[in-house]
């Protein structure tokens, strides 16, 4: 018979049992995180039809898109989660509740250009809050607070949740008779830290912009000192735009609810230079970045838009939301050697029989499993020392050797694994330790 | 602007959040039960190299693939877990532990006709151990052991594992030189349940098989009692053939074993009528029924097979495996309001605030959160009867009021939604209830 040669494609994760356990790990805390927010799941299909999915696409996303014909029907792969929740807020307006808080982890699609670090098929786990015509400004504070919660269960200390609000730099460009060209100038900005500040000004210069007005840019980007020095800094530009003036507000009430809702200032700052790419977003805008891996780049990212659902309703669905990329950060943790290894086993123990018949050996497993211990029986007749090699190679932290010994008196030997130590045990005593 | 009608494809689940609760939790309980037995998890891609894929596929199935190219590439998303794992066996062969026991919850792809009830995108969660060369039959009584508890996890306690061995009607079909024919006549016999006894011996004549080799398939199937009674009568029938006396034997083991593994007689059954479509399967086969839906059909199924990866290695590489296909059978629970509805939300309380300033509402909602209880608080300027009505919609069991009386006397007002009891607590009374 021919053989086919297995083989997955280019750009694709798959990883080895240790470390899906690592990867599943960080999901479900991820999950469980959102979960205490009282975030509601949902789950939309990989498959959409292309015309709803590219509604709004355009561009680089609709180049990388996977888009296929089935039958009669054109279909494309969903390539981020936000599209699909427009999507399913519209179709299902009337069954859900608002805000509406949902929190969606799944896979996403894009046909890129393989490279280090950058898959085409990848998690997102996003959470957003969507309004019914109108959204508190006090959500855009619950985001940190989320992404606070959510980066401290995966093992972290050390990051930094960047916030800004893009009304400031629109009202700066309004203010500065600059408003044709302030998408080019907020890509410029957002660049700041990677291309250092001499290049944005020559890349201002490039946009034919006046000296006097970079200056004024510059000085705004510019802007030091504690959040709260920040803030009476930018009162204290006394620009009387009004689109600046709200988003300073905002920006003040965001800062004063971030508090609120515990984060505490080591964990926070106000980065004027952050715009995020998109249009998309109106008001507050976040990125996180672990300081110990500032390489990375933002590891949660999002903020505040006035229109989920545009191309679909006319209805006013204003949302805030940030996203994790979980593929991405899973990838560049474990490259850096940076990943929390707490469990790297799904089963806690590995039962072993010393006799031919593995009947008491069951026994024992059936009875931890009852107790909510992962257990498994190593089944197959083989040298002992494969059976231990065996509980080894799969990081194992326990194992049980039933021989005859241990059949004849009732009683179980555990051996912890890392530390070699062996004991004669009852099984409620395993049961305690094992707990 | 031009607005798109926003849908989902026919045949795509898709749930409202209440929903998608009820089918988290039976998709989490699904892998808390694999993960007590020690299965290990791993995650393909969703697509693959058509190639790699199809590999052994062909008639019903290749037709319901989904197919296409990128670029010079032809892809196909994956219809089933049983082939990517194949891949993944060879793919990483030099890097596993064998026996390997994966289990994967994800989902696969088929463009069926839409029917009620059938999914073109669906969960399906499989476990399988695969061996290096050989593997216990021992593991074939673990399976049904998985299955139980399982099942049990879901909430059922009326259901039956019914166990068979291919063995035994290949031999049979052997002793009686039917075996050119064996493929057509498990067909038949499979539908026994489905067409009654009489179609089945016109099935037979139809095949042209003689009246004796009827009647001795017939009493074969026939064969009723206890398990042990059953067993008993396979002795009887005195067959001299050996993949025969091999079932047998290996039934036998099979059924000591799954009684070891504390699977009480009540919850299984022999079968002989069940010999799964799939010519694929070599030996002990399964299919489970919960007795008050027999109609919803198996919900977990599978059996053991030779050689998982022949098309792809020379390996011999046995394994044993079930699998339950989730969104049908959530379906069809649901349908037939028949799922377990312990919580049909997340967040366990919502802190509605009756001043202006919620900034006492979130600190109360910190503390619960830290000590892990899901909770929400209502931000949006609404009446108190508004908040109220929100907490009712998504079914939050408890509601918290934050008024000037609570604040001041540092305490907080707990209701109890379903029975409307409300009483005024410490915030530590308030942890205490809710954990």
């Amino acid at each position: 018979m021919n053989k086919v040669q297995p083989r997955t494609l280019p750009g694709f994760m798959e990883l080895l049992p240790k470390e899906q356990v690592l990867f599943n790990q960080m999901k479900e805390k991820i999950q469980k995180s959102y979960e205490k927010f009282g975030f509601l799941p949902i789950d939309t299909p990989v498959i959409e039809m292309a015309e709803v999915l590219l509604a709004k696409a355009g561009g680089e996303t609709e180049k990388q898109i996977y888009r296929f014909q089935k039958g009669d029907t054109d279909l494309a792969m969903r390539f981020d989660l936000t599209v699909p929740l427009a999507k399913y807020v519209t179709e299902y307006y009337n069954e859900l509740s608002f805000p509406f808080r949902r929190y969606q982890i799944g896979k996403v699609y894009r046909g890129e250009r393989p490279q280090k670090g950058r898959f085409r098929e990848f998690y997102q786990c996003d959470i957003d809050i969507i309004g019914d015509g109108e959204l508190s400004i006090i959500n855009d504070a619950e985001m940190p607070s989320v992404i606070y919660n959510t980066i401290k269960e995966l093992g972290f200390e050390d990051f930094t949740i960047c916030m800004n609000n893009r009304k400031l730099l629109s009202g700066l460009f309004e203010q500065l008779q600059l408003q044709e060209k302030s998408v080019d100038i907020m890509r410029i900005i957002d660049k700041l830290e990677k291309i250092g500040e001499q290049n944005v000004i020559e890349c201002l210069q490039d946009l034919e912009i006046e000296e006097e007005n970079i200056n004024t840019i510059m000085k705004f980007i510019r802007i030091e000192g504690t959040t709260d020095e920040k803030l009476k800094a930018l009162e204290e530009l006394n620009f009387t735009n009004e689109t600046f003036l709200q988003g300073l507000q905002e920006l003040q009430q965001v800062i004063k609810y971030v508090r609120i809702f515990g984060v505490p200032d080591t964990n926070f700052k106000v980065d004027f230079t952050i715009a995020r790419g998109l249009d998309y977003y109106t008001g507050t805008v976040y990125e996180t970045f672990l300081n110990e891996y500032r390489e990375i780049g933002s590891v949660c990212s999002g903020g505040r838009y006035d229109n989920l659902a545009e191309y679909y309703t006319d209805r006013k669905l204003p949302g805030v939301g940030v996203s994790i990329g979980l593929s991405r950060l899973f990838y560049k943790l474990n490259e850096l050697q940076a990943l929390q290894e707490e469990q790297k086993s799904i089963a806690k123990v590995l039962v072993i029989s010393m006799v031919e018949e593995p009947a008491k050996a069951i026994e024992v497993a059936n009875e931890l499993r009852k107790n909510g211990i992962a257990t498994e029986v190593y089944l197959e007749e083989k040298k002992i020392k494969a059976k231990f090699k065996y509980a080894d190679r799969l990081a194992i932290p326990y194992v049980i050797v039933m021989g005859e010994d241990e059949i004849a008196n009732n009683t179980v030997s555990l051996k912890e694994m890392q530390t070699g130590k062996q004991e004669t045990l009852s099984l409620e005593q395993v049961m305690e330790r094992l707990k």
